[in-house]
């Protein structure tokens, strides 16, 4: 997630970490210099003179309108959606723990469970970027519940979830809790449940894949086209009003492939490692722990 | 599902398999062909000038935009519905196998009533797939309730839902699960009939038909018309433009049709085999068993 | 509900039946013999020339957009909400039907309860539909409560609920449900109560009035002014492109007056009908019933 | 609520009640004024000739589009949020009721109850129409709760449903309901707390008021310069062409501003007092009273 | 939150507050008077002559109406989900208070829950404007709790919630409150919990950066091109052109400003200090309270 103070108007047109310039670079410099190419050979090539209007260009903008609007949208949701999923992960860690603390009357049991929590979010999210958890879950676990059944597990936060309810169960049996008040906890578990079901859908199917080839395929040939329908009308200017419009493309293009897979670690992407710790934070301030982990700080205006 | 490491942004121009071009090939040859046919002609049929600009076809470009537009995110939102549904499969089915476990104090009874849940995942699919589910359901299912109820039902998921609800009473008649509990797995069952429901709907209710009529009548009627109107401006690019526009048209509505259906085989509907072995894994995992299917692999690129 | 097999790309250009053609036959006829008339007469009335560009109606299109996108996608939600609220029929009649069976413990209680669900489907479709419910209210509820109470009511459905209620409060004064699982059932007749109360929205509450009067209005003024703007730049294909562009306008608009009110009986409407049967038997199926009803069978490609 | 069987597809264009023309039409007469006058000036004002062509209304129609879009999308939906809060409603103090006739088992509760809620519901009307709800409520609570609590009360809904949770209490006391039955009730109590918050939401947050500042600024300045953009092309049938466009915007913003705040007594407001006088009269019929409300008529077409 | 009677439609054009041109005014008059140099230039800069035509800007306003568009729904989406989160705020605050007052039985633990539950309301809103909570909390908290715990914690109002499932954790040990009814009050702490989470989400997380990026960039690159495009068609007009479309463009972009981060003081920002004391106005209201704090009144029309 790129965190920065917003410049003011003129600042903004100069910005370079967060704007996507970077990625889009290559192609964009090769699409001017093949307008400028266009433009000084008057849109003829081999001789053969290439003669457009707006025209087409004006029709093929409404494919286009209806591609990359949506295309975008459906990026942005699913980037919201994942970023609602971790707020939820924070809301039900949260509210789970606090009925821990409270509905059951054995102190001893809350500080367990409420690690266990805490290894769920860490093994999520590990799971989610595809590294290795098992350092991370060995602080917060049980060694032979890690070593005996998490170390060679392909779902994790799952076995996790099987764990708490044990240790909860634990507690109905042991008359510490009224099972009444398990309803209440199951609630949260099912939450998280529902946390843990909704990144891995959201990780694992993408945008159908078809959309994105045939996305791709208009704005490039509309980019590089352009420089023929619009040389006979304003000439030298050409190659800075292609510019302009593939930037916009290609800009928003490579903004949705970001967005599109919110877990990833690019610059717009989820800050899935500072709200992990946040919400350990905050667990372990609920839990009356003093010696909390320090937030993340953003390193070139990015918290990944 | 398509699954393929996204190539470059020059690679991404020339993919073939996962653009729908192999299924609207032969609309847009025969349409380029006669566009190439009215260029030739000078736009003459017949000793008949016809004169178009590109006046109409701006105009009618609103009523596509809205058209195409629409369709393509009602069926999108089928698509993505669907996938939803299938994540709250998973979702529910691990939360409901985590309570059988943990609510219950029963331990035999656990095995029953997984294997009941895993067979209401695949005979989902199957129904949904239209495929024969009894080779499936006589692994995972007492011989007498699938010879003798399911057999010859019409509705088998339903009756796999009332069999695990039957299994459930039981073990509240015999005392190992408190009452207050069975609410707790009450709702699980509800979701997953929630789930059930959910599916059959957009199985079984298409976007209306007539949506389908006036797109497809639109978008040809234009694409043929086209040439007509930009040959005496465009000259010989005629063809190439008009292969370009109907490419968009042609292939967002291909890919309309495969997401609106999104529980068919086509490249871009849902891998309910793949995802349905997920389940049945994750569940499995869950109980302990070590010996798990292995995950499907794509074939051409694409999962089923 | 128009059911049928989606013809080729060519067959989909001569569909008769499932377009909403015959609907809007004699305005279409009336506005392409106006065009033709205007191009006969080179855009002359009463021997005043009415000069018209492209200009104005490219203006106007983007109200157009507005009004018939905005009218479009409003009319297919209420369809759909619909539709998903038949959807959620379905589901909590089977969830409740499965408690009844497994949650109390009277094996005669079961029929009159799932019974009266069906009378409840039923009364629903009779209401939405504006038909006489009690003949099929006869066939599954007690004679005293069709005569005495249901045949002077006005909201029916309501009442059998309160029926059921009735009848499920006998069963927990009786000690044959545990008072906790009554909130499990409650539940679903809470649910019941959604449903009803969303129909009854859809039906009483349509989209407001003027929207369409401002749209009937603007596609109506737009599609008769058009032949003067176009007669003078194409000539003798006014009348094609009219009818074109008429075609899509009063077509979206009579699909949607259709959707708007999806119980009713046009051909794209909601099948009440068959969904009734298709919950009548999903629920008598797991009362264990073997004389099931046939399922309804569309006519003419529509099922009602 | 506009309450019309609508007209055929010509009685469509001459409706006058039920169009908001007698909103606008002053405007619509100035704007299509001084369009005359430019087009007998020939678009000179003063001896000065105003040239405009079309391209900036083309370029503005963009930012329209935009605006007018999403204010009436915006507008929309807080319409039919507002229904379907009246829904719901409908739908808890039905299920209220029923619960109260079923789960509780003092019949001389039940009637002080649902008087209560029909209080609730009128009371939430009276204040979102800013009217005094005393007369109505003296008829359907206590007299020492109306006056000793409500007469100077300033959230007396929020009142009525503390009221009739104290009801609730008293039969818990008396052992007349199981606790865990309250909870089944406490859930409808609180859906009317729901509904009497997004009430209070929307009457009390309209859409930011800048929104509609610009909105009406960019559609007065098109249409009052549309005329100068017009008249050399059109000549004498820009007051036509202008007054059209006009009118479509204008329309469409009259119309935006009676959906943003449903709750009013426009003509396309919610029809508060009809719905409220359907809830009584379904409550009623569910105590098996038989002299209930008439149901409110429209006057004019128009349900208040 | 802007506060006041909507002008008529004449007046509406001179709106100065609550119009957002003091922010972008800067930028519009510069804008403006390079489109007035350039119309005195006719387009030449440093004896060049720069020609555009119109049709890069009709091009490139497809662009523009996707990001803009995109970029104003989902800022007021923000503000909009944020309003609903502080509506959900009173609902879950009123009901919790009510539960509280009726389903447990010592009269003495109503009031310091309900002063609890303001001290939540009031810490939140301090949180998310980032001012100091102390003072306000410690006349509505035990002082031990307030300087012991919550002066040097990061998290305040989620151990607000902690502290109120502590009291009635109390009442429960203390045999006052049914356990099945602690259910329907930990539902209300666990809505608590999600408003608490999600106005978190708001706060940290923006609209990913690069849209502001791009959207600023085209809307100037845009509005500073556009007098070349427009000067030689319609002359001395430009200038006003000019300022009328950057007008529109500027504006939006200010109001999304204002929208995405709805918790701020800008003019359209959410009232949250009002929000509050109605809240806790209503609150005190069910307790029974007369001396209840005032409604905040609009300062310059702005409630803030």
């Amino acid at each position: 997630m790129i965190v920065r103070k917003r410049p003011n108007w003129l600042g903004m047109l100069l910005v370079w970490r967060g704007s996507v310039l970077p990625d889009i670079l290559p192609q964009l410099v090769l699409t001017t210099a093949f307008a400028a190419l266009v433009t000084v050979l008057h849109g003829q090539l081999f001789s053969f003179k290439v003669t457009l209007t707006f025209v087409p260009f004006s029709l093929i903008g409404i494919a286009i309108a209806i591609f990359l609007g949506f295309r975008n949208s459906a990026s942005y949701e699913r980037f919201w959606e994942a970023r609602k999923q971790w707020g939820a992960l924070m809301i039900h860690s949260r509210s789970l723990a606090r009925q821990i603390m409270t509905l059951q009357d054995d102190p001893a049991a809350v500080k367990p469970i409420v690690y266990a929590q805490i290894a769920f979010v860490q093994a999520l999210r590990h799971q989610l970027r595809r590294t290795d958890p098992l350092p991370d879950l060995r602080k917060l676990l049980p060694a032979d519940f890690v070593e005996g059944t998490l170390a060679k597990a392909e779902f994790r936060p799952a076995l996790i979830l099987l764990h708490i309810g044990g240790l909860v169960a634990e507690l109905r049996r042991a008359g510490r809790i009224d099972p009444v008040l398990v309803n209440a906890v199951e609630r949260h578990l099912d939450a998280l449940s529902d946390v843990l079901g909704a990144c891995e859908r959201i990780a694992g199917t993408p945008i159908p894949f078809t959309y994105s080839v045939i996305i791709h395929r208009t704005i490039y040939l509309y980019s590089f086209l352009l420089p023929f329908g619009l040389v006979d009308s304003i000439g030298l200017l050409t190659p800075l009003v292609v510019a302009f419009l593939a930037y916009t493309f290609y800009a928003l293009e490579a903004l949705s492939d970001q967005l599109e897979e919110p877990f990833g670690t690019a610059a717009n992407d989820l800050a899935l490692d500072a709200m992990a710790t946040t919400i350990e934070t905050s667990l372990r301030e609920m839990l009356g722990e003093t010696d909390l982990p320090k937030p993340h700080k953003p390193k070139n205006y990015v918290l990944s």
